[in-house]
């Protein structure tokens, strides 16, 4: 008997995790845009309240463009994986596979080091500052949105690797 | 014509990887391990010289994990590519090709989380204070070299996924 050209893993299963992946970096994206905190600082005009935003931290930066750039890759994957659920084929034949295969692996790389990045500050920053807690507990949600988001893309790495075609090998 | 079991990757670049890798976490645990600076700090005996090491940074210390971890799973891996090279078999077969598979997805992105958490710390405490500059610098340094050992170990994830048995999927 011959092997098959790839996998018995359901295209369904691999949709959910898709859309899974596209709302949790979704949810992420959101929380992380919309967190602020307002400090009050000494200036020469005496003491002034300033609205903090994550944009004055990089790591809250990178971590919005992996969230930005992982929802796009995403949402085209869900495109192609709809695409296969409905048609029963996939999107561009099997020549595509090693596209996912590579695609999949960069973009969970990607993903697993913002979340790496959001808590490599957030954990730190935690322990100078009681008065920022608000806006850290809300910088550590998104990131655990987006670790969450990047242990599905992981899942699907797994599922594009499984079904890489046999043949181009 | 029947598919190969495995693709032609040969094992010594197979190899040359994996030691890749491990010299670069080598080299990185090293760094951190030994990195270390001095501030003045005021305290009730007045102005003292405190010594600051890795250790008082939640994020260098989850660094030194990955990087201590990824070396002693490189370790593994390099013995099992060095018995392919010598014998021309893989260590255990096919059957070990899905524990190289899953363990090399699993460690690779544990280290992009690891190099993605010390930048994530380390771009914003640059910000902060010049004095730690060397610090700093050294962090920036052995992060850099965690990330380019994980590169390496993505690679073998993607040489490991190519090299999965086509009978077992």
């Amino acid at each position: 008997m011959a092997p098959p050209p790839s996998t018995t893993i359901s295209p369904i299963v691999m949709l959910i995790v898709r859309i899974l992946t596209f709302i949790s970096l979704l949810i992420s994206v959101i929380i992380i845009v919309t967190n602020t905190a307002t400090s009050t600082v000494a200036t020469s005009f005496g003491l002034i309240d300033v609205k903090i935003k994550f944009s004055a931290f990089y790591a809250y930066r990178y971590m919005l463009a992996t969230g930005v750039i992982g929802m796009a890759y995403t949402l085209l994957q869900t495109a192609f994986t709809i695409f296969y659920v409905t048609t029963g084929n996939r999107f561009g034949g099997d020549g595509l596979a090693f596209l996912d295969f590579y695609g999949d692996k960069v973009f969970s790389y990607m993903l697993a080091t913002g979340a790496g990045a959001g808590f490599g500050l957030t954990v730190d920053l935690n322990r100078n500052d009681d008065s920022a807690d608000s806006f850290l507990n809300k910088a550590n949600a998104a990131t655990s949105l987006l670790l969450i988001g990047f242990v599905f893309s992981a899942i699907s790495s797994v599922f594009s690797s499984l079904s890489l075609p046999k043949k181009a090998v």
